[in-house]
């Protein structure tokens, strides 16, 4: 059982992480408490290259200072000799005497620091606000294991499946509160994606921005798919992050790019073609629809083809959560992949 | 104040009332009460050109009998000389004491039987169980505004709008709960509509039936509409009500037409040329949606043109509910008319 200081700790510890940067390396933070629950020292991974959290938090401590201590970290330490070595290691030469942490290690390579500090003599315990570090490092964890960036495929369509009216207007399709939320989860992803039919029709900023238009302090890196060269003065080229442009339709080769660049997670804000082309190649994690209460009819449509020849090949979808957001519906979903069990 | 025996007694009559036909005439329920509270007779309205409730419930009396007793009517009694006398002269002459109604009569012609009963020295009390009441003659109430049924607009589709996949093939689309949904709301109908082009290619039974195929008890008329001629050995010619040809596009007149026969609500089955077309031209008082929690791009959709040049012009609806129903979503709405007040 793990004690209130260490509950606290690693509450401390997840806060800590987010210091870091989301990349090829996931976000880590460690707290190292004395026998008495007294915070000792601090730490977190501040990206590849660089000490991970517990070694980080270990070496703030004078010579000898850890022993005896607890160290309370996000993930199940390392068992890795990598550019650092192994953190199981580090905490057991300290004399670190307990090892609480939120995560086992979801990489075979790095796998086996909890069972090589128990072998050592220390007191492990595993799984302390485990929901929280899974959320934490969830698109690292993708990454991991797909070795590209988790797809959220964002669209505003009425409800009968239109993106816009026979003019081609769209703005605004949804209402504020849509907007606000789309500009909150823009800050949040690494990376944020457009066809290039899309750049040249609407030149949109690809920013995350307030309610009052003010840049947040999270901005996704635009990213802009086609062969078709997007001019010199397109407002794209004063984001905030220099932009990517990918001159190809493969899709899967910019994710994998994109992946090796170590971006975590890619919102996909159109247009039509670019969408229905991950929808169609199964690149798709999520799928984020804000449905406004208005019938269009026309042929402006959110997505056009899918590949489905028949309905027993329907492209099913596993609803996360349905929302109103003021007079407009929010559809979170995910693709089920008949073939793969990853969603 | 009204009784627990006059609530017991308009609960009652509510119920009676729908012993009566839905048609040109408001289904109408009545109980006569003795001064201490015990039920005397019972009435409900048979349909045009037969008793009103109340009247029908006087019948039962010996003469003198309902000197001092209290009427118990959904409706306010009619103060309208039609085939039959005003019910309010007719409840004055019986002697009654006090009448107590749920809703007041909606229509000019008949309005009015409240005051002369006070006028008449009657104890009148209106609003009992209103809401019961206002529900139960709904349809009629808009028949009797408009002229024409209420018309319900019902499809089912993808998240993205579409109707079938690329084959064309649709069954099924959504899941049992949502079948067994319509099916309950086919049987309240009082018609069922649909164009030549779905008859054509599904041959459709257009019955309410059980989850086993059972026929449900109440079973709305079909109605088919458009210049093909429907072949005679098409499943609607073995429905069990009579069906009802429309070789015309012009809908307006169609709903007039089924107006002027009582048909006071039409449930609309497809295809997606007639559908649109209804709320192309503002003849829908109601959607009603199933999505399928699946996507299918493609051309199959759900509706066609709606004549929205731009999107100020977007057919914007009032959502009254969404629920889900096994894997689907129900949306039920109502168009917002800017010109019209009634929805
Ligand atoms: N309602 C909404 O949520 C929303 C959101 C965004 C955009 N829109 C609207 O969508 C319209 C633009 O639509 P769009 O479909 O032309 O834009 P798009 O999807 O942004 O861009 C299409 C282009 O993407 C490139 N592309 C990259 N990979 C591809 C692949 N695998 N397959 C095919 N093309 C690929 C191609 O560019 P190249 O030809 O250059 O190679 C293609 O022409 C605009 O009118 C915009 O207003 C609506
Ligand atoms: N997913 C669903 O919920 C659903 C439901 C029903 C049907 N469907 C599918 O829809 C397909 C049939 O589609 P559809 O659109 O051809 O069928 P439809 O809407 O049932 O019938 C179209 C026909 O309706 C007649 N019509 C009457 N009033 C009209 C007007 N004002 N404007 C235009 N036409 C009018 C015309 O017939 P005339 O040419 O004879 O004059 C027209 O060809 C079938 O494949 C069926 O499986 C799907």
């Amino acid at each position: 059982m793990a004690s209130a200081a260490e509950t606290d700790a690693m509450r401390r510890a997840l806060r800590l992480a987010r210091n870091g940067p989301r990349g090829l390396n996931p976000q880590v933070g460690a707290v190292i408490l004395s026998p008495s629950g007294v915070v000792l020292a601090e730490g977190f991974h501040r990206g590849a290259g660089t000490p991970h959290a517990e070694v980080d938090a270990l070496s703030q401590l004078h010579p000898g200072e850890a022993r005896g201590t607890t160290a309370v970290v996000t993930l199940e330490p390392c068992n890795h000799t990598g550019r650092t070595g192994p953190c199981a290691v580090a905490l057991l030469e300290a004399g670190v005497a307990r090892v609480v942490y939120a995560l086992d290690d979801p990489t075979d390579a790095a796998a086996g620091g909890a069972a090589r500090l128990r072998a050592g003599g220390v007191d492990v315990e595993a799984g302390l606000e485990r929901e929280s570090a899974e959320e934490l490092i969830r698109d690292w964890v993708h990454l991991q294991r797909t070795g590209r960036p988790r797809v959220t495929v964002k669209w505003a369509q009425s409800l009968d499946g239109r993106a816009a009216a026979a003019d081609g207007t769209s703005q605004w399709i949804t209402g504020s509160a849509a907007r606000r939320d789309v500009h909150v989860r823009r800050a949040a992803a690494d990376a944020i994606l457009a066809g290039t039919g899309t750049v040249l029709a609407d030149d949109p900023a690809l920013t995350a921005r307030d309610a009052d238009g003010t840049l947040l302090e999270q901005q996704p890196v635009p990213v802009i798919v086609g062969e078709t060269r997007v001019p010199e003065d397109a407002a794209v080229h004063r984001h905030p992050k220099t932009p990517l442009f990918f001159a190809t339709h493969d899709l899967a080769a910019v994710l994998d790019d994109l992946g090796t660049r170590g971006i975590q997670s890619v919102f996909v804000e159109g247009g039509p073609t670019l969408e229905s082309a991950l929808l169609r190649e199964g690149l798709a994690d999520e799928v984020l629809m804000y449905v406004a209460p208005v019938l269009l009819g026309g042929s402006r449509l959110a997505l056009g083809e899918l590949g489905v020849p028949s309905i027993t090949a329907a492209r099913r979808l596993e609803v996360a959560s349905i929302d109103v957001l003021g007079d407009d519906i929010r559809v979170v979903a995910r693709p089920v992949h008949d073939t793969q069990g990853e969603s």
